[in-house]
């Protein structure tokens, strides 16, 4: 009989596991010794941090290939393999959820086609908590990824999904890479409307937390005031809700 | 100074706490006196179950009016007020994480507007952990809460809603009342295309767990050979992902 792919969070920066993570959680991972991972030098670090017992290097850990959208079936048998002939096995991404904003579907997918039962576990996600936090609608949202990096290309995005967010109530949920979260900003700044409320939160479970949400005019105020906000190099997920055209009374 | 309003997930079902709750975040919500909660009868059993030490009644638990989404800013106020003057609070929705797919966003946003800081607390969310182990798209996917009830408007949704995840790559999730849920599966499979992927995942982080994902010509086929699944009455989310034009060769 097969066994278990276990779909294990992990941190999302440097945090106490006792806030993060359940201890049942915790005790599924620690008995494991089969792991597929993003890499393995994450992966290590991770394990351990979670408070894996074993020598790390009497574990096996497979990598995802450097472009696991294109993973093929033959190679997504292989990772599945130990775990088709009966061992239970994890599923890790490099931060958070595995498989939400983030590479490892495929596994899970073929996973569910071979049979394989998938036990998804609680855990840190920044995409949920941000979620959460930001007081925008949590009845209706949609996560894009990241937008795309061309001037013109963004605009054109960021335009797109303010309108659809004002025509569908929806929250618009993207990602940045930290080093470029204030040119994102900038550009969230220069081409939404200023009744349109932003939401960005960085450094999630950690003592850097940090969660805002305002009007696209209060950021402005507020950065004319005080300068950039403190996002350089910090993990931050940006969320935006327009305004209806029925709710705002400015258009 | 302001006190901090603290959200806290509540189980989705019968589950030892120990599987979906950090220890970090029980020993939060059993340290705080003031909740404002969905139903006050539902929370006093999560408080319990949960471990609050405090004898209930001499809590303070604040329901939110029963039409949410109706709350006005003077009863936001009243209901923030005791942590606006200094005291910590707990928001907590009928099930899993307050303000996702729930009431409770109005509260978070006003905790803003206020400068009340918000501290999302990590616990089990049924659309993550659903989407998670559908295998379904996890870099790209929409929230629509319910689908409408009355029969050709949800045909038009269900219509929409697969031609958009088609062009997109996008997974689209969404739930039903647990009576309605196998009207619902009729609907899809009646509607949707052979090769759209569909993922059902029910009684989440309790024994009942069942996660499903197959195609809609595979979902008719098992039907057909062993009957209706066992969904009936059962908390339970739907996921969706329609092969893209390029990727489905049946087109």
């Amino acid at each position: 009989m097969a066994g278990c792919l276990h779909l294990l969070p992990v941190q999302l920066g440097p945090a106490d596991t006792a806030t993060t993570h359940p201890p049942g959680v915790l005790t599924t991972l620690q008995r494991l010794d089969y792991f597929i991972v993003e890499r393995a030098k994450t992966a290590r670090a991770d394990l351990r941090k979670l408070g894996h017992p074993a020598q790390l290097a009497s574990l096996v850990i497979e990598e995802l290939a450097a472009q696991p959208e294109k993973l093929d079936q033959a190679e997504l048998d292989r990772l599945l393999a130990p775990i088709l002939a009966g061992k239970d096995g994890g599923l890790m991404s490099e931060a958070g959820c595995p498989a939400v904003a983030d590479p490892g579907a495929l596994v899970v997918r073929r996973a569910h086609e071979l049979g394989i039962q998938v036990v998804p576990h609680v855990g840190p996600s920044s995409l949920l908590l941000a979620l959460m936090a930001s007081g925008l609608n949590g009845q209706s949202f949609r996560f894009h990824g990241y937008l795309p990096i061309q001037t013109e290309a963004r605009q054109r995005a960021i335009a797109e999904i303010e309108a659809e967010s004002a025509r569908r109530n929806q929250t618009e949920l993207f990602i940045e890479t930290p080093y470029r979260n204030l040119a994102m900003l900038d550009a969230l700044l220069l081409h939404l409307k200023d009744s349109t409320r932003l939401c960005i939160a960085s450094g999630l479970t950690t003592t850097e937390e940090r969660i805002t949400t305002r009007s696209v005019a209060d950021w402005k105020r507020t950065r004319k005031q005080a300068g950039q906000p403190d996002l350089d190099r910090q993990p931050a997920i940006f969320l935006l809700l327009a305004t209806t055209a029925r709710g705002d009374k400015r258009r």
